[in-house]
């Protein structure tokens, strides 16, 4: 995939819209020592953290994408400490170790095209920002030393559209599947859907409702908590891009 | 579930149609040195080992019974040591370790009342024997330690409803989902349908095709063949009964 190639020669942009139709995947990269809670937290929570594929300890190579590198392929990484962001990087060679093990998770990039595809616009993507994502009070099943709150992504979508939205994403679980929560942002713990936790605050059009969808910065936000003494991920937006086609994640 | 309580009490037999409506399942116990090569085999390959539950290490409660007991709630459990059969008991109370992972894997039996109640005949219940399970020449997708073939179960379904009974199963991705193959043994490696690896051999009916699922026995056979130092795992037909609906498996 020539994209790919890009970025493993150095060029940094985020992935969206790259690579139409492939599915894009987030990264958290991890020790041996903590992957089974990571494994087991992912089996345990598979709305906000569907896994797409982990890797044997070392190996820098997935069945997502046979000829991929998983150490220079993505346009930027993140280097984490004891839960603390301390570098964001274009290739992670120079801190790559024989205990490592890769999990890709799937990210909402491929629904929202579904959705477009079914003629539910996606407010986020006509406002050219990034979606809003929000913690919650609902908790995540812990796993080990991993726990946090479920952290969702809002999309405001036309009342009327609401049913239709719900069924085009329920066919994608490996994706986040069907929304968690339709309306009522207070029942998720939310004050304000004007000041998100990440991402961009999105306007809504007149007869939007708010809709809740389990979101793939749920494992980051575990991982912050639990502060594992090493760690990498994608930085925001700089996705992994797959060989794989967003429809071998559609249900029959 | 008083029918768990019974085999609490030392009550021993199979749990085929037992609490209908209730999903079934197979278990599986091992070390948490295994544990991670487990749960990244069920991760790898869905169709034969969907992880319905995976406990913390030591703990004997599960999500999917939370009044059960899974030292000894099971009517019959298989004790094995390096991958050797040592015990067959209806207890392991005495047995039990603070290290071990117990794994909950979905079960045909889940399916099979699914596609009755869609009016495909299922012919190893009408004919009251066990389902035809067979080694195919597939292999599993490795996960550390553990590899294997894949195992799958043998239903003769006439012609005219293999499409439904493909339809009816593929909403069902936790309880082994879609058939793996229609048809055509000999491509999966499979010499004589009479003579079965597993089970019993079922007869066909005239106009029946045989359709092959991926079995809950992969795992077991994958154990056996890495010879882990201990485990525990489910008599045949010996399930662990839940408090799950089966319609909780059923996609939309």
């Amino acid at each position: 995939m020539s994209v790919r190639l890009a970025y493993r020669e150095g060029l940094v942009e985020p992935t969206s819209g790259r690579a139409p139709g492939y599915t894009q995947a987030n990264l958290v990269v991890l020790p041996r020592e903590w992957a089974f809670d990571m494994l087991l937290f992912g089996q345990r929570n598979p709305q906000p953290v569907p896994l797409l594929d982990v890797t044997d300890p070392g190996s820098y190579q997935t069945a997502l994408a046979e000829d991929a590198d998983l150490r220079t392929d993505l346009p930027l990484y993140r280097v984490w400490e004891n839960g603390e962001l301390v570098a964001e990087v274009p290739d992670v060679r120079d801190l790559w170790r024989d205990d490592l093990v890769s999990f890709l998770i799937g990210c909402s990039f491929s629904f929202e095209s579904a959705l477009i595809d079914a003629g539910v616009p996606v407010r986020n993507i006509d406002q050219g920002i990034n979606v809003s994502m929000y913690r919650t009070s609902v908790d995540c099943r812990p796993a080990g030393r991993l726990s946090g709150p479920l952290v969702v992504s809002m999309r405001p979508i036309p009342a009327a559209l609401v049913p239709l939205a719900v069924q085009v994403t329920a066919r994608m679980p490996k994706v986040h599947g069907a929304p968690v929560h339709v309306g009522s942002p207070e029942s998720l713990g939310i004050p304000d859907l004007a000041t998100p936790d990440f991402g961009d605050p999105v306007s809504f059009e007149p007869g939007d409702i708010p809709v809740f969808w389990a979101c793939g910065v749920t494992p980051q936000a575990a991982l912050m908590a639990s502060r594992p003494p090493f760690a990498l991920t994608h930085a925001p937006g700089h996705m992994f891009i797959t060989n794989t086609p967003n429809t071998t994640y559609h249900l029959p």
